[in-house]
């Protein structure tokens, strides 16, 4: 059952007649559910009152319920009520700033005409200058088709673009990177390719986010063919880094060994298909993946080129069916699929001391309760939950060390070495069934991974 | 002869073996021509000092002859010398910054997800909400191919970069505008426009920049037309603006009316183009517009559409031939040309009480005191001198006035609104032959000029 939470919390400004109506107020939103935590007096004079209250509602129905809940109260009406989400994304949630003063002419000449023009000259003489003398060496481009935006589906550019910009201060205020939102007015690969070329001059990396598979593998796959600099696909790999982190915690809690286990993943999207590459690049022997089809093997005729390698490359025992033959003897299932996919009776299938990651957003596809029943470590998206899986935990960080170390292109060896740092924050006595990842603000996590990026390029 | 400036500032870092020494350095420094601006010690201890000089010089030749003769001193050695404008481009000059906080979960779950969600449905449901609930209403982007940077020509996309940064730093300083640099790496105006068209879902406003001439004119046209955000050419426009602004001032200072007087434009590339049109617009009845070529009349066959549109509305003295010809009783000559192209005996010719804008950056098309023995008011894009011409009197607060007014296009009563608007800042008891235009920092400017624009809208 959803809980209320600041995701969706509510300012209801409410009008009384009596002052000491108030409490009827509070007992009402209290009673159905609503979590208050903040009451602010607008006006009051007698027989006159109008507070704002906040309160944290689970979800759009819900709030229209405590609307009416406080509209049926004698002597009190709503006067308005509004989404603080919506108002805390009004005029966007990013700017621009200048870091130099502009306060004199003096300023001015250096920052820009005449003197900007001998920066110029120094970067058409030294190409490689464009590095130091400009802000590509801490830009990122955050590209998007708007195809796969959350789990909203394909709701196009316009309205991805508050997800870009949420994304772009969570590079600034966790690794300092300076990101961009791009939101492209189109979904087809070759003009993806050929735009984000054309702009790519100004950033030293581009983030695609939340664009459909199959599409994503084929626009990355090109775009790293065609650019000096390094491509992220932050919905294969960022989820796959911090799945493997995870993973690797989780067995660790377990105490099993990588190379012994069983996994199976389920849903055979961006996701599934970059953590399915990672974990075979990390050493897992027994994989199996298993799509909206069933268990995915290298006879089907349908697949495209990314799945047909991950089926190629799983499966060593060639098990055939469908999820229950999947679920067999498994020591870790990880869910990158949608709600509901994973029941009871699958789960109890699977091997003693077992390992759930169910993250598919909002509802993850099993509840988590229920999920641990039968695993001795559940893992979610949710941050109502232990065990959060969150992708913030590595893009930020990620990048800063693709950023500091001028890498040109992302290897499975830098994302191995940043699941490792990552999974290496939780000491070993730390480590629980609901500890496996550090939290999103543990400021060790960035530089951390930073620092395992940059070295793995140098080791390679 | 040019002077030292702040545009090219250095600092030198000598070590002395006697302190007495830096007398000595001081000396050498001013007596070759350099402007002492700051002195700091580094180390001092017996028989050693460190300083460090900050002074302006002329250019890299005077730089380079400033550090030779203060090695050739006895006892003194140059440790180090920078330049402080690629100093204050280290790491370049813009950044992005968040406007919410993001201190707790709660505030994460509100800016991203789930909470962002939300913000993503109410646009996809109401695409005009995207206008309130995303940057696109305060964004822009400054675009440019890098063909035709400043003086420097074609230098690409990389080096352009630098002069794009500092262009949306002054939108940011002059009108709060986030403005965000583009550089292509393409030159064929098919792709320019298809890309501008794919990226424009984030942006309110599109900024052309330093794009050469006459392609300039067709991607303006075409961007136009497919794009629902206004499309600023500010090489055209914005100098138009100013231009015309100035124009009016100096007729004013020289008691003459638009509708009577003889203009003569030099140089018809981007600039020359749009001042020509707004100038007709304005009223303007005769004007001659000189290209290398000569006087630009209809019949020559070379002429793209957009010289072509000024050959036929111009000259309606059907005057024939070159410089000479057509400055013969002009009243004010503009040029937008290059250095040295307007000489003394081309402006002898022109009527008693004229004006001369010579705009060519950074050296002017006439020495602006040799200019003064013939004109009464004279004009250039020089800081050091009175009467700057300079762009960013206008683009900030122009994209002020559209992003504020949700402007869909640019119209010629827009800009003809913002001229006067500019012009207007100086009062007529301020007006003199050295006071036509107000100063960049006149907090004044981009406001009247967004109000002025915004009104345009609401007239047409």
């Amino acid at each position: 059952m959803p809980q209320p939470s600041a995701s969706f919390s509510v300012t209801v400004r409410v009008e009384l007649d009596d002052p000491r109506g108030i409490a009827e107020v509070t007992r009402v939103l209290t009673e159905r559910g609503a979590v208050i935590t903040a009451l602010d007096t607008i006006e009051s004079r007698a027989g006159h009152l109008v507070v704002d209250v906040t309160c944290n509602a689970v979800d759009e129905v819900h709030a229209d319920e405590l609307h009416k809940a406080l509209d049926a109260l004698e002597g009190t009406r709503v006067r308005a009520m509004s989404d603080r989400t919506l108002l805390l994304h009004l005029g966007g949630v990013l700017q621009v700033a200048s870091k130099v003063p502009l306060r004199t002419r003096d300023d001015l000449s250096m920052a820009y005409t005449p003197g900007v023009a001998r920066v110029s000259e120094a970067i058409r003489n030294d190409p490689a200058a464009a590095r130091n003398l400009t802000i590509r060496r801490n830009a990122v481009a955050v590209v998007t088709d708007g195809s796969a935006v959350l789990g909203l589906g394909n709701i196009g550019p316009a309205a991805a673009l508050p997800v870009m910009e949420g994304k772009a201060i969570l590079f600034k205020r966790f690794a300092d990177v300076d990101a961009w939102p791009l939101c492209l007015a189109t979904q087809d690969p070759d003009e993806i390719v050929r735009a984000v070329e054309i702009i790519a001059p100004v950033f030293g990396g581009i983030n695609l986010e939340d664009i459909a598979a199959p599409r994503c593998f084929e626009i990355e796959r090109r775009l790293r063919e065609r650019l000096d600099i390094p491509v992220f696909h932050d919905d294969q790999h960022g989820t796959a880094i911090v799945v493997l982190a995870a993973l690797l915690n989780a067995l660790r809690v377990v105490g099993k060994r990588l190379e012994d286990v069983r996994i199976v993943i389920v849903g055979l999207g961006a996701a599934g298909v970059a953590i399915a590459r990672l974990l075979l690049a990390e050493g897992v022997r027994d994989l199996i993946a298993v799509d909206v089809d069933g268990i995915v093997t290298p006879d089907d005729p349908g697949l495209d080129p990314a799945r047909r390698e991950i089926a190629e490359a799983s499966n060593p025992r060639n098990i055939r069916g469908d999820l229950p033959e999947a679920m067999e003897g498994a020591d870790a299932v990880i869910g990158v699929s949608r709600r509901g996919v994973l029941k009871a009776e699958h789960l109890e299938r699977m091997a003693p001391r077992s390992v759930v990651f169910a993250l598919a957003n909002p509802e993850p596809e099993v509840d988590p309760e229920i999920a641990r029943r039968f695993a001795e470590v559940v893992a979610t998206g949710r941050s109502d939950e232990p065990n959060q899986i969150n992708n913030v935990l590595v893009f930020p960080g990620f990048f800063r060390g693709l950023l500091d170390a001028n890498a040109r292109e992302i290897t499975l060896a830098m994302e191995r070495a940043a699941a490792h740092a990552l999974a290496a924050i939780v000491a070993p006595d730390e480590l629980s069934p609901a500890y496996i990842v550090p939290t999103v603000f543990n400021p060790r996590v960035a530089p951390a991974i930073a620092k395992a990026v940059a070295g793995a390029i140098t080791d390679s």
